[in-house]
């Protein structure tokens, strides 16, 4: 087995707001994240395919290829976005780190399939916090 | 002469936007910067200070109270903040990289004086773009 | 499952050196490290968590609660010390990275739980050097 | 079980290229990195090993020797060579990362033991491309 | 006067080798660099401008179009090239980094003009070497 | 002009302590630095040199020789030492990132001329936190 990461980064917006909570509960909970204009990040992805290596070309996947996937199922929908306004799964879903990751797994499952498997997807919000998810169980 | 510098972060939104043009003039100068929902980044500041080291301490200005400094006029007031909204500054100039480096220069020049002359403010905007200031002529 | 890393660092010197061994068997096995005035490094720590997102919150943990079990059970008596003189651990074992990692997984484990479990320990001594420490068994 | 996690780094040439194919077919295949005069990287190795931590010495491995084992059988190797032409496993292979990380497990496997056991060899071609090799199933 | 940088990165071959010396002349000055087969780096680099501000826009230069004048007028042309083989320059020049910043330089000076004023064209050929060029004079 | 710098890095103990203080006054100016067990870092060290460039070679120095002098001069002097007890500077002066700038500056600047001109030492105690010195006037 052999893994292949590659690497891509995206700047979006979001906050944190619970919208059965009362603002002071908003403030305690998520401090300044909690700020309804909004702050952002610089965020990085590390998306982890698994698979065999093609005797022939010596990839588990095409580097081009997997860079376009990203590309148009991540990137282009995340990118200089308001992730809690614009991005369909943050509507209802907090956009932490957590959910950022597996939103990212859920999009791209089938997409990297049956090219290569995906094997986790690691999100950082900043160089000091990330996520990673490896699917369901 | 002796420099030092400190290096300090704070994540905030912003978009780029000028009132009197069009959204199509807008989105043609701006691009993606100019979805006025906001994005967002992890801004890195390095402050730079010269002066003499103190014979005694081998300090050029006592680093405990330069952060501090850079916490109260810096960071409290950018960080997890919508740049366009809540920071003064960017109310009516854009909140450009090298706009950010003019406004920190002078929300500090004053602050780190007499203890030490404020000599370079720099902005990544991120890790791949960034802006320098050393203040007027 | 999910996994959350949060990463913090500290300062503080150690060496390397066994009583039991002449000084010509310590310099020889442990080259500059067995210099008993002591060196130091900038640490780093990544702590990794594992558990549930919350359906509300979108946290496997607070992160603020995070943060401040990591200051309080390992920066707080770590940082600015001197390992060998200066942490209970370090009296009997050696200071080394891996020694330091099980270390830290013994301080935080009870601590993080049950509100997540506590899944790797990654202490970098230097960037080209690491440990990571996932518990017994 | 403890890891322990030494990175060391080279620099080298290489190109892509399968001889049964027309130049069209591998220009198409591999775009820029067909070009046969070659390009090349300065890759980074993590090679990681676990084992029992040594009650006395506090290590796994001796740090010194598992520096020169990676500098004999790897680093003197690869280093400033040009892969294709010079290190005998690309003679026939493609030296993809893939197969890069891959060939330098099966040179490290036998050399790092009985003392330890490799656990992992991660190869970053780019800061934004690495693979993961565990060894056969 | 404020100064803006934009990075880029490129990946190529290159080798040390003066014709009229011998091959033990060549080796022992460039020692493995003389390895005519080439080696390679992931290069990178830093492009300074200096200018005004645009009250409008907020910017110095538009950044799109800098990155396109960095694209063209040095990625397309360096990156996965052989240097010594494919650029122009190095035909009759040695591309040490030194020599690689002042070409990068000549070749940008009169495109960023008269929107903006280069500054200053840092290269990194590693993390731990790099050369910075000013202009003439 | 053109600059060439190259990255050098040690680790090393210090601590701050002005022995006509009481160790209140210590405590309070320095905080956890007055600990006299000491703390330490992984220091970066970056050396510009300044000169023409070598028509034939392409070099404003030689990099295996200016490797050789940062060996000799700086790394084998503050390496995996104790800055207070083992650096002679540091007997009196305090080894603050300021001072050590200035010390670094004085070991070299007669060693890399005339080959070349000194112009610049950084040296970093930590990721963000940096000095510069460009000599006596």
């Amino acid at each position: 087995m052999i893994l292949l990461t590659r690497r891509a980064e995206w700047s979006a917006s979001h906050y944190y707001w619970v919208d059965s909570w009362s603002e002071a509960q908003n403030r305690e909970r998520f401090g300044k994240c909690a700020n309804r204009n909004g702050h952002g990040h610089n965020y990085v992805l590390d998306v982890t395919v698994r698979g065999n290596v093609d005797p022939q070309t010596g990839f588990v996947v095409d580097l081009k290829w997997l860079k376009d996937v990203l590309e148009r199922e991540v990137i282009a929908v995340f990118d200089h976005r308001h992730l809690n306004l614009e991005v369909p799964e943050f509507r209802t879903l907090m956009p932490t780190t957590e959910n950022i990751a597996i939103a990212i797994w859920r999009r791209l499952a089938d997409k990297v399939s049956p090219a290569a498997t995906l094997h986790q997807v690691r999100v950082y919000e900043t160089p000091d916090l990330f996520a990673d998810y490896y699917g369901e169980a």
